[in-house]
């Protein structure tokens, strides 16, 4: 275990929720290092949430846990569980939140047509547990927080050394939704916006690797956008990009290319060769 | 001592004061261990960081130290104080920002027509000290920002073990306000709205405790809402439950009740026994 | 080296983009000590996070490390440097944002017309290292996030002990802007509104040692405040005040002084002997 626990929630920061969960874990393990991922995801916006944690899990050493409250079905017969992937171990809530870590080592071939979540089996190393076990609890449970009283003290016990089958009984399936990605329409590659950055950046779900070779042209929401730049600063125009994250991005140099363009969350992202157009 | 010591502020979080205070903390205690709980509180909104402290402290270990920098008073008369209170500590400016602290042992039996500040002598299980000793000052002490200058250097050296009485003189009264609480209305329960979380949940004065035996009737700004559920997610529609700080709260599944709902802070809530609609 | 690494930036705290920098800091030193200055940068803005740093790391224990990534050039030909400045070290891009720290002992005489940087002397106390050696950064450097893949590196490596001339090599040039100052005119003192901050108070460029001895009246956006008060809550009105880092301030005690007189950042300020009204 590296002693960190990153923290992703949809509380905000002006609340108590995010500092009762912190308190809780230093009451078990005062040594625990507590780095916050997010706190800003959209309330109960689960697939947000599940492409921030793609998007930084990697950078932590490996024995982190990554603690993933996102949880509108708190309190009903959804399983809250702790997935171990590459030594890594992630606690939240069995909604959807980590489809993307179940992804991580067979990226679905195309865009599935719903995003709804379903239950899958997981992939070789992957081993999952259902928090069942009691002892690991807070010992008074409330139904609307489970954040605090059940998936803190196990993420501040499990930092400490506990193995996960202690926490409870093993699964085989969770509940996950289809990762997005572009797909071929004619010859063009079909993308999708799948996160807006506090700069107005669109950041896709094409890949470098999903690029065809050749001079290539964009379109987002009506604008068209020939070939790639390096960086941001290269033009001072709409741009396309491969962004930190390996993924085509369109942005404007010192503005927002959401604002810009008008492009939302969903809307497609397509890339043709320049030859066809 | 536990290490650990918490902020609260009216600061928010795009200026340097927050900062300049974790900084000088760090220099008198570099392994002190920082937790903000938040730095949104609406500037000088004292009955709002008292209650988000009420909600948060408990969950830390015995031993922690509890900043609370909610100041509009400073550079006046005020005390800053350290507060003493099972075997945690408070250090704040005595306006009142710990008047539920202070009633941590004896609740008020109803809720009192003034929310004004007045000084009350300290309860059994108190101990207070007014910030009076400049050794364990900043050097140069500003009019405008005791924070940094006062407060944040003595919570690093009670962090290191200096004993409270050091700091300055006891002091048997401090500034607190009446903690809200419902009180009877002919046959009804009527509490208020004390609290609006990011989510939009009403969050009222009335604990668990508080309520009658029975099928209840709850009313909040026109609407009417029957019976409690158990867990936000159980109707897709306005619900009343007992929400994780043990006090009843009023919220929309995938909404917001404050929107919805158009009420506010110090608004009213009256519970009514079914029998009596 | 304190252990200590600060962070200011404009990512805003709901992206990815500052939890991606902790972890590759975290992974190469785990025992590092992170502390957010502010994320809450307008985007781009160098001026701003020049004055944020300015107002804060002095209050930090020698041998602090601040990690500035404030980058819109990133990816063109700006270099990124670590400065070093009594014991302390800044890691930021060379584009201006280190101004304040440069013109620490040397305070320019007057404002400066324009406020564009370009290529200064380093003055004596200062070192100054380009980041060229490609051994400490991540193997693989993205074109648009070298506050992650170089910067942050480069910051965890030196808080371990590295020595600054490792990293690259020496540079006795930087950009820097000249730090805003007042000027005379005619019998007045005439300053600039350079920080409005998140209580709506205006921090002008004016030090309490640049004003002169005898009554003095204040004038900005057309409003006229005669003589200075010691604190905030002194007046129920607009004042004029020395604040917490020894700056000319306006101030509206339980309100906003921005939104009452309407100033906006490089507004003027001026300060006149009552004598001379």
């Amino acid at each position: 275990m590296s002693g960190i626990i990153t923290l992703l929630t949809d509380f905000g920061t002006a609340d108590y929720y995010v500092s009762a969960i912190k308190g809780v874990i230093l009451n078990i393990n005062p040594k625990a290092i507590l780095v916050d991922i997010s706190h800003q995801v959209q309330p109960q916006n689960i697939a947000q949430a599940a492409f921030l944690l793609d998007s930084t899990w990697r950078y932590f050493p490996q024995g982190t846990i990554h603690l993933v409250v996102v949880d509108p079905g708190v309190g009903s017969q959804r399983h809250a569980i702790v997935l171990e992937h590459q030594s890594n171990f992630f606690i939240a809530p069995d909604n959807g939140v980590l489809s993307y870590v179940l992804a991580d080592e067979k990226q679905p071939a195309h865009y599935a047509p719903s995003n709804l979540p379903k239950l899958r089996k997981l992939g070789t190393g992957f081993k999952a547990i259902s928090l069942s076990n009691r002892r690991f609890w807070r010992p008074s449970v409330s139904a609307t927080f489970h954040g605090r009283d059940i998936l803190a003290p196990v993420a501040a016990h499990l930092s400490l050394g506990v193995p996960i089958e202690e926490f409870g009984k093993p699964v085989s399936k969770l509940l996950s939704f289809p990762v997005p990605r572009p797909h071929r329409s004619q010859d063009n590659l079909v993308g999708h916006i799948i996160h807006i950055d506090s700069f107005g950046n669109l950041i896709s779900d094409i890949h470098s690797a999903d690029l065809p070779a050749g001079d290539l042209c964009i379109e987002v929401s009506g604008q068209h956008i020939d070939g790639l730049v390096q960086y941001y600063a290269q033009k001072d125009d709409l741009v396309a990009l491969i962004g930190s994250n390996d993924r085509l991005e369109i942005a404007q140099h010192n503005g927002s290319a959401a604002a810009f363009t008008g492009a939302g969350l969903g809307d497609e992202i397509t890339v043709m060769l320049r030859t066809h157009v």
